[in-house]
Order: C-alpha cells, then sequence, then structure tokens
C-alpha cells in the first residue's frame, strides 16, 4: 500500500484511507460524507484528481454527471426520502480541492429552507442586462 | 407567439417569457436568476421539459452538465469572483418544476458560510455503514 497523499479524496479512491464506499468503477468514487447534512449523504468525486468543475476532462463530464443522476433517482428508494439536494462549492468554500458533489437526501419539512441563503435585487434590467452582457461575452470569448 | 404554458422555464425557452439570456442552444438555455444570491448567478435549464435530474434523459446528461461547466468556468473572468456555487433541489425546495441549476459566483469574504448547513454525525461507524448499503443496495438492484 502506498503512503498516504496529500489529497484525502485521491487516499478514499486508492483505498488508503477508510470511506463508507456506496459506488465505485473505473472513473468515479462516491462515499458517505463523514458529517451528513441528513444521514445517507454522499459524496461524488473522479477517480482521476481535478481540483474543480471546470478542471474535470470534456470526455468525463457525461460519466461524472451520470453516476450522479444514478445516486439522485435511488435515494428515494434507499432512504425514503423525497428529493436531493445537488450541489458543489468550486474553489470558495470548497473544502477539499478534489472536485466533489455532494447528493443529500431531502424530505418535505426537513427543516432546511431550500435555498436558504440571501437573494439580492438588481437594481434596474439594465444593471441585469449589463451582468448578462459580461457572461455572453465570456461565453463567445472562449 | 402562443399561449403562456404552465412552465415558466419553458416559456423563457420558447421566448413567451422575458429573461435575460447568457447561453442559449438546441438542448439548453441559461438565464439570470431574477432573484441572485450575488449578481451575475444563473440558472441552466434543458430546453426540453423535464422535471428533475433523475428525469433527464441519459443522452442528455454531457450536454447539459457540459454548458454548465462552460458557465462555471468562464465566471471569475466574466464577473470578477473567484469560485462558483453549482446547485439544483430536486422535488423537496425546487422552486419551478423544470429541472434548473443555480451557477452562482463566489468570492472569498463574500460572506456566505460554504456548506452552510447544520451537520450530523453518524452515532457509530456501524450506523453509517447500514446507511451506505442501503444506498448500495438500490443502486445495484436498478
Amino acid at each position: 500500500m502506498s503512503a498516504i497523499s496529500d489529497c484525502v479524496f485521491c487516499d478514499i479512491a486508492a483505498g488508503r484511507v477508510p470511506a463508507q464506499v456506496v459506488l465505485e468503477d473505473a472513473e468515479v468514487i462516491a462515499f458517505l460524507d463523514a458529517r451528513p447534512v441528513f444521514k445517507g449523504h454522499v459524496l461524488v468525486a473522479p477517480r482521476q484528481h481535478v481540483a474543480t468543475l471546470p478542471d474535470l476532462p470534456a470526455a468525463a463530464v457525461g460519466p461524472f454527471f451520470l453516476r450522479i443522476q444514478r445516486i439522485s433517482a435511488v435515494m428515494p428508494t434507499a432512504l425514503g426520502s423525497q428529493g436531493t439536494f445537488v450541489a458543489a462549492n468550486n474553489v470558495v468554500s470548497q473544502s477539499v480541492p478534489h472536485l466533489h458533489f455532494h447528493v443529500v437526501p431531502r424530505t418535505k419539512g426537513d427543516g432546511l429552507r431550500g435555498f436558504f441563503w440571501p437573494r439580492l435585487r438588481y437594481a434596474s434590467e439594465t444593471e441585469a442586462a449589463e451582468y448578462a452582457e459580461r457572461i455572453r461575452s465570456a461565453l463567445t470569448a472562449g
């Protein structure tokens, strides 16, 4: 067994650090978050080390999200839940710098407000249009 | 122009309801959330009506998430942000029952705690193993 690396998710993928694995194959490993929002909360990571979603090779995007979709689909059967919250933090608030999506079981009345974050308003439609244009420009420039 | 439907995201995709669109093609439409967590917060939806992530046809998963990846990748350039929060609610806390992912620009010190939800602990490794087994069983049964 090789030495512990500096990435805990690479270590889990290599079997060097224990985890409650729910799915693993050549491309993806999925395991329980040790500090779940709700019990059964799964983390899904590509086996290959990539830091963030933008770093995932294009050919790996479909396979990665098909696994996430599948885990989201079976949670109601597995856990008696009704829905899922599927989320990733990239760079900011990202606790482990190895891409991982959270798949969290949700049940109506579970006490969590859905989008639970403060929401802003644009000062005007003009301001909104300016933001949209900045994103459109960046998309067409790339 | 046909009549307004009962799905606002289908109406936006069809051009029947205005939105600040940042990307649209045959498969996906992406537009500003009118009540952003941070300005520039984008919603990405498949053009075809599907309710939740598990409902998205397998062939559409790759194309859908490649668009989400691309929008996440350009946000720092477009908005001067440093990272993104990429998330969807399925069923529970899902405000519009047409699949949509939020891509929210994040900046260090923006005042949001990352995973901002209460976190639990498993009573024991045995309890965690039981949850993992329920999910594994559902994955292999499907």
